[in-house]
């Protein structure tokens, strides 16, 4: 393990870090509300300490490859230095009390969650909300950047599919390199958000507004600039924009590249696409009959509602428009399964990823086949494609050690006088990186209640989560650490 | 397909099903309670069409051999049959209203659940009540066979692991045949039975008492004489007999005619069976201090109380001394993983079984280790024996799909109007033979308030968790019914 070449890295991206900061103080300028202070003093504060670790700890020459547990450590330390230091305008300011509350709605922001400890977002400065929402979408930056690029080279839970499965950047080979990789997926990032900000602006939100809600839509993040989420705008047009946008960055960006590269056979005929948008169809309707004749006395309202809900669930957004702790079991129920299902695998969306499921379901359904005919060879396919034991034993690995990982962080919040359902809902929609859940953390409440040692819990779920579990269990075993 | 042997050979078991009935009629021309009509009566039923369909239906001399799929057929008809069958004495007697009543208890009898839908057990004669207890003993009987000689033979969710694990009558090949298998293990099975009886009696129990819950207990089926279970003995010796009979009835009936025929090494190597138990016993002390230190005042008390729960819930028996549902969280989530985990291969309890459980958990930590070493050849090992991969992809397959049943049937009963937590709770409770859940079937209710269609469903549950998941949905693909 090269410690200097790891710290020489993190040096340099904390210096970048810190220099994002420019915009929420550009804002707090603007805004004129005393904020100014605090995010200039972060900046200076993230971007010295990147400065001084880029150059005290310089590698030499011959040493600047990386193996892959340094990947893991840079990948993991990044995430949680990234939550830290973005916790610093939360302290300086004094938007919240303690380092915990700043730890867990910056680890929040960064892993694109959406789970608040903010009581009063009415009382926050504009800069310091804008820094919120910047955390989630350059959290949603790197993560789409994280699951295309390093994961699939990682061998990570089945991302190895990836170069396979996906043509575009990854499988033509004509862009190998992770900075080109991602240099190509973050332009498409960029393209989509500022179309949808340009929506947002038409149907009457604030250049502000707008500007967060594309940041944390985008990023599947789920931060918003009022108490009341989305609800806050009554316009039939805000959420029909917000939920296109929600499925959008619910979708694996290689195929929105594929989209814009007039590669349409490629977007339309990919199966976690179709499986994913089939799922958010089935579960809008399900919901959208529920809600009509268990709780709404409006067809248009009831699907308005559930449509919404679905699309910022099933991405783990966390937008809400009604609290839907309240709705009928049935629907209470798929949302809760949605929150395990989760976007695509390499969009801004978490949970376990459509691709698993399905591919889960298919190795389900073939050895219920080969018991029919014994002596058949059986094997997962994903579309002409034959999905190899080794990467199905990576995906069943992924998914027993996100529930093992669920379980466990269960047990604990429990163990801290927690309710079953907000302990076990509150750890799901963290791992899950959703954001509002049932129980004590409904979405008409935050996770400010929630005990701290408990807030410590779920901010490492937040992080297990959206780094694909593995990435951050592996460093927890003693082999990894053995010469 | 041949029907006609089929049916020759479910009309003898129906015939000496009826047979068995002769043990309550006894009973009931003892106690003279108005119920010896009613039993003799079913028994004539079902022991005269099962002699009509031996005889009408004979097969020629040389079709004697059965395929794989009739043998799934067999199996999964057996026990629909027995649960139908078995419901006449309640329907002739009056003991239940309907149809679909007695067939649930009878169902929950016969598959060892021990869910029931009597509110008022004290109203029910003597005859009919030990027709109940007899229902769960031959569900037990019929299941370590299937577990350990059939489901093996057929490749249901990693039971071929047994003929490679097991010594005793399976591996060493001196007993091939089922039947002698069968009948190996039915001796065990009455001995085991036997002494529990008489230590029961010791306890002063009733003859009747000692032998209706020695019946329930066996089969870790969880029927009791009383509408308050074991908690009306206020016995801390029946208590103790009872939790240690429960674990021995969760343990391997291969492994005990090991350790009946002096063989302890391979009794105490057991890895499934060091697992089991290793699993209960941090269960119990878990739930003892959380009981001690937020529900009771007395620490014997929280400790008998705790192990006799987790005895019963991990074994899938469901006997209760108190009501677990008013429980602290952190009890009850513990509880509720239990259920899932279930007893040993070829026991007679429900659930997962600890043996996938233990493979699915060493499989996760593998493909942790493979990360860090991506070029070594991780497999699973059970002992020093490696699992092969299509063992463990029939494992995997089993997990998968008894998630997926209780998904969908959980949607079903939400859709019924039931709450989440009753939802929930009831399947997980049938599918994993367990009987008692929470919310509206928690320890002091029954499943009598559930809507009729859902008593359909949780039958359903059921016999496919007590058939192994695999025997009955197989039935239900398309593929099977193709020549």
């Amino acid at each position: 393990m090269n410690i200097k070449h790891i710290c020489h890295i993190l040096g340099a991206f904390l210096f970048f870090l810190g220099l994002t900061m420019l915009l929420p103080i550009g804002c707090s300028v603007y805004f004129r509300e005393g904020d100014f202070k605090a995010l200039l003093l972060s900046l200076v504060i993230t971007s010295a300490t990147g400065a001084l670790f880029y150059f005290f700890f310089k590698p030499r020459e011959e040493q600047i490859s990386l193996t892959h547990k340094e990947g893991f450590v840079i990948v993991t330390a990044g995430w949680i230095l990234a939550a830290a230091f973005g916790s610093l305008p939360y302290l300086l300011y004094g938007a919240l009390p303690t380092f915990v509350d700043a730890f867990f709605e910056s680890m929040s922001g960064f892993t694109t969650t959406g789970a608040t400890v903010i009581t009063n977002i009415a009382g926050i400065p504009h800069g310091i909300l804008l820094w919120r929402s910047l955390t989630q979408w350059l959290g949603g930056m790197g993560i789409i950047v994280l699951s295309i690029a390093i994961l699939p080279i990682l061998g990570v839970g089945g991302m190895q599919l990836y170069r396979a499965e996906l043509p575009g950047p990854v499988k033509d080979k004509l862009k190998p390199r992770i900075a080109e990789t991602a240099r190509v997926l973050w332009i498409v990032y960029v393209i989509i958000s500022t179309v949808e900000f340009i929506l947002l602006l038409f149907g009457g939100m604030s250049v502000f507004d707008s500007l967060c809600h594309t940041f944390t839509t985008m990023a599947t993040g789920g931060f918003s600039t009022s108490d009341s989420s989305i609800a806050h705008f009554h316009s039939a047009y805000i959420d029909a924009v917000i939920t296109v946008f929600m499925l959008t960055a619910g979708i694996n960006f290689s195929l929105h590249y594929s989209l814009l590269t007039g590669n349409f056979k490629t977007f339309f005929r990919n199966r976690e696409l179709r499986f994913f948008l089939a799922l958010a169809l089935v579960g809008m309707i399900l919901i959208t009959i529920n809600l009509r004749l268990n709780f709404f006395s409006d067809t248009i309202k009831s699907f308005r509602i559930a449509s919404f809900q679905v699309a910022s669930i099933i991405t783990t957004t966390g937008f809400t428009t009604d609290n839907f702790a309240n709705w009928p079991a049935l629907s209470k129920i798929i949302l809760l399964l949605l929150m395990f299902a989760g976007g695509s695998a390499g969009s801004t969306g978490g949970g376990i990823k459509c691709l698993r499921i399905l591919l889960i379901i298919k190795h389900g359904y073939g050895e219920l086949y080969r018991l029919v005919h014994p002596h058949a060879v059986t094997t997962v396919k994903l579309g002409k494609e034959i999905v190899s034991a080794e990467i199905m034993g990576s995906i069943w690995g992924f998914f027993i050690l996100y529930l093992s990982v669920t379980v466990v962080a269960t047990l604990i919040m429990s163990l801290l006088g927690l309710d079953m359902m907000t302990a076990f809902s509150s750890v799901a929609a963290t791992i899950g990186n959703i954001g509002p859940g049932f129980g004590m953390v409904d979405p008409a409440s935050t996770y400010a209640e929630i005990p701290y040692c408990g807030k410590w819990i779920l901010s490492f779920c937040m992080l297990v989560g959206r780094l694909e579990i593995y990435t951050v269990i592996v460093l927890l075993i003693p082999e990894f650490w053995r010469k």
